[in-house]
């Protein structure tokens, strides 16, 4: 059993995209993958929220799981999301993704019912117990409407293969937190953007992000800045400049976005699926702004 | 096209039993909604939180409605709730239980992703389109995740089927507001247990209370007081009387608590869906307890 | 020692009117407070959120308490706000309340520093000690910060002075539960506008509401029938005509929209204590409007 | 006119010690400023929240103000708190810390009634521009009542001398959003404990701290690390030793858990002021432990 953790750095999340019937587009999803990993990330994550992941079908779900998987394999580990309300639901597709070859499973605990403590403690305990691969315990109260604290997931990471924790709900406060909670045993992973440089400041071992899909390279560059060579102040100045671009897309929603980023970068992804809509005119003109400034910086930076 | 609100008073919310091999038992479902009927609801509503919807797939969806519906044919209206998370679901499910025979469809604006404005009215605008049937707007911002401002509720009654509202926020003002913006044409229904004297009070048209299963005729009992007598003296009596048990079920999640109370009443309805675990046996006690108080209540009521 | 419940009905806010130096202009409340007694309100509350007690110094609130007191003397009782920081200064302003003939004090915890359950009971134990006038405990956790629960309200009614409680969150739950934790001992009082039938229609004791001010003889006739008459059909037409006024106030900031409410219809109460600005043009164009309809209805109905 | 930030790195906050009889306790004050210089704090604020300003009479602050700036003259610059709820109020205490030597004045919006944008600027405005010192707009909503959005804040800096801004809600992305929409120009501190090692990273200039009157060496030792140094590995492993005790002192309510902690530490600074009561003897217990630990480090620290 492998129970470390297998992901860091820049995870990108990939979004699902759409033929014009519909259906999942895999053939896109199959180029998008590629073009994400050239880009230099080190890992891929389908079927987070970017990916509309409750949007789809069980079926769709697989299809986007062997697509994926099957691309990365060899080259970047992948993290799928297996959440669904029902714990059989869950152990189901956890299985699934383990079948295909992914490196890890994210599991969000989604609630339409508030859970107890002990629902979900015995949620993650059932679905880990399930697979072999290790599991992210996933905290945004957000999209899911169950906010786990940092007690309740150092409880959770006592469950031999739930050895990360995906923090979204954007408090810096619970990281150092969990860190001090787990001395320092938990792989935290930043999920709210505009907290990513204070995330790796503070120890987060990596940054799972839909900008990955748009600007790849100036996203990795910041992380080797202040992961890796800790130099505080390239980082910053690479943050400021990825800020506005972070808070566009998490303002209007990452599938809505980064459908458009995408397809101003030439790759077309689709229709979404209803009832979510297409940004409208005047955010596409930012958006277009906003884009061609850090195409120019990544140029720059290539060049310089 | 019957746009007109067919429901009113004490509309009860069902639960969906299950089989020890955890399908949807249709044979106890059919003895819930006789027994309920028995207890002089004035409706009767599958599928809505209580009924653990989100937890069903669309196969059982579609035989808890074809079961309930047939069952109270010719004696009570049938509200079915048909939320899903696209548009296209919603409409599927919409188009079934008209088929079906429902009276009127309720549906609740299920988000993950933060949904606009547009993209909500669109969503409304689409499945009201697709049926004849009333449709109930449901606005329930903690379990759906999407809250809909009064205003934004009198713009939907613009369209034309969609002819009543249910507002489960618990802000008594809001109900106010939606009246006087409405000039009195809302129907609206109270889904929030511990305001229903104060809903009735302000003019709410019913009360969607899963509180039917355990003690229909105080429930109605109460509904008349307040409603059609307008005896606030009374309406207040009783209503002190119910506190205890709807301010129970509220707190304890209404499937588990409610599936717990059936259980004591005589009716096994069948393990919970994981997640949802059953509630410890402190709370039966509890439970016990304000049952037996409220029989008691129930049987004096009729013989005194 | 009377400990009572001495308020009932109608309880008039009043604003603390200034001269154009920023004096506390008191022959202007002594002129507010009559006009207010002769619109037939059944108690008046100088010293509330309405009269911008935290905005005052001691000798301030010291001259208005006389004011009010010495004024209302006879007719109706009077409420005092003596609501400071500390207890020590809170029990100043009690005392000197009671000394004035206040029928009753009011006392908010405010908050700087978030108070635990220990300190907020001491806090209205030693100013319940400090006193013999009955003292009502004020929850309004949107102005002063701490948000006290119906169960910790109920343990203060434990205090033998403390005999009357006033809502202000705005759930009506919150004051169905009161009661029932109390058996009806507890005299409540509602401090929400837009939730004023919803209180009177489960039982509320009175309405402390500065929309008095300005329409005292509308609101007194709605206490009629909702309280005295249980006529809900009236009670709901005369509410609805009022909810717009009452929401313009409550939105606009009391101290401000009744101000200028107060303007118009011929009393001039001088300029609002810095940082508040006058509400701007267009709102008073606004509340002009609401006066005109509300004060038609008036006269209609005293002629009709 | 001095418009630069004269304020940097670790500010320590002071608290206000009382004599038995309650009376502000100078000599004492004076004794806990020479302390904290000595500790090596680059700056001492006194009458912010831990100081418990709003607790104060006008006359006990004045004694406070020229207490501290008569004491630090010459070694550190001062940061006086010189909010009140009246605009005429905070005018009058900006001056006189102004006159009595302060380096700097912090306002922080006091509500009471939620003010508009152009109140809280007007507010600001006139404050500003009644003094030549600089001025620190305080954003605090969880004490202040009042929370002023990056957006608004970049506006206020527009006014000459204000030209440092407090952020203590916890969300670093507001730091980085003030800092993206000044293009640097804000002088940025930090005033949420948790969030210290994050600030520093994302930029902050300073760190406005209680925690400087119980561990200031280590305190200092941990700006160093970050801020001078970018050492990000000694600034998390001292941060990690930190956390414990910040998250006490901050959960505990900082008067009471630092004046608990200074009379550990040989410093007996009277009782608190009601309704503020000593934290539990169980809190006494833990606290001495954290402060045992990290004196320990600070030791070794010294002589490693």
């Amino acid at each position: 059993m492998n129970t470390e953790a297998p992901l860091w750095g820049i995870i990108g999340y990939l979004i699902t995209p759409f033929a014009d019937d519909g259906a999942v587009d895999v053939d896109m999803l199959a180029r998008l993958t590629d073009r994400m990993i050239e880009g230099g990330v080190h890992g891929v994550a389908p079927l987070g929220s970017t990916g509309c992941l409750p949007y789809l079908s069980d079926r769709e779900r697989e299809a986007v799981t062997e697509t994926v998987c099957g691309r990365a394999k060899g080259s970047v580990p992948v993290l799928v999301g297996v959440s669904s309300l029902t714990t059989e639901g869950t152990i189901h597709h956890a299985r699934f993704a383990e079948k295909a070859g992914a490196a890890a499973v994210m599991v969000l605990p989604v609630s339409y019912w508030k859970l107890t403590d002990d629902e979900i403690f015995r949620h993650y305990e059932r679905v880990a117990g399930a697979v072999s691969v290790p599991v992210m315990a996933y905290n945004n109260p957000a999209t899911g409407g169950i906010d786990m604290k940092p007690e309740f997931l150092a409880r959770l990471m006592e469950i031999s293969n739930i050895t990360m924790v995906k923090e979204s709900t954007g408090d810096i406060g619970r990281m150092v937190k969990l860190m001090q909670l787990t001395d320092g045993r938990a792989a935290i992973y930043n999920g709210h953007n505009p907290m990513a440089l204070a995330a790796f400041a503070v120890g987060a071992k990596g940054w799972t992000t839909a900008s990955a899909h748009l600007v790849p390279r100036l996203v990795v560059e910041f992380y080797e800045a202040v992961a890796e060579r800790h130099d505080l102040s390239a980082a910053r100045a690479l943050f400021m400049d990825l800020q506005p671009l972070l808070d566009f897309i998490v303002k209007g929603g990452l599938p809505r976005t980064v459908a458009a980023g995408l397809g101003m970068l030439g790759s077309d992804v689709g229709p979404l699926r209803a009832p979510l809509l297409p940004i409208p005119d005047e955010d596409r003109a930012t958006l277009r702004g906003l884009l061609g400034d850090l195409l120019d910086i990544e140029d720059e930076s290539k060049h310089g």
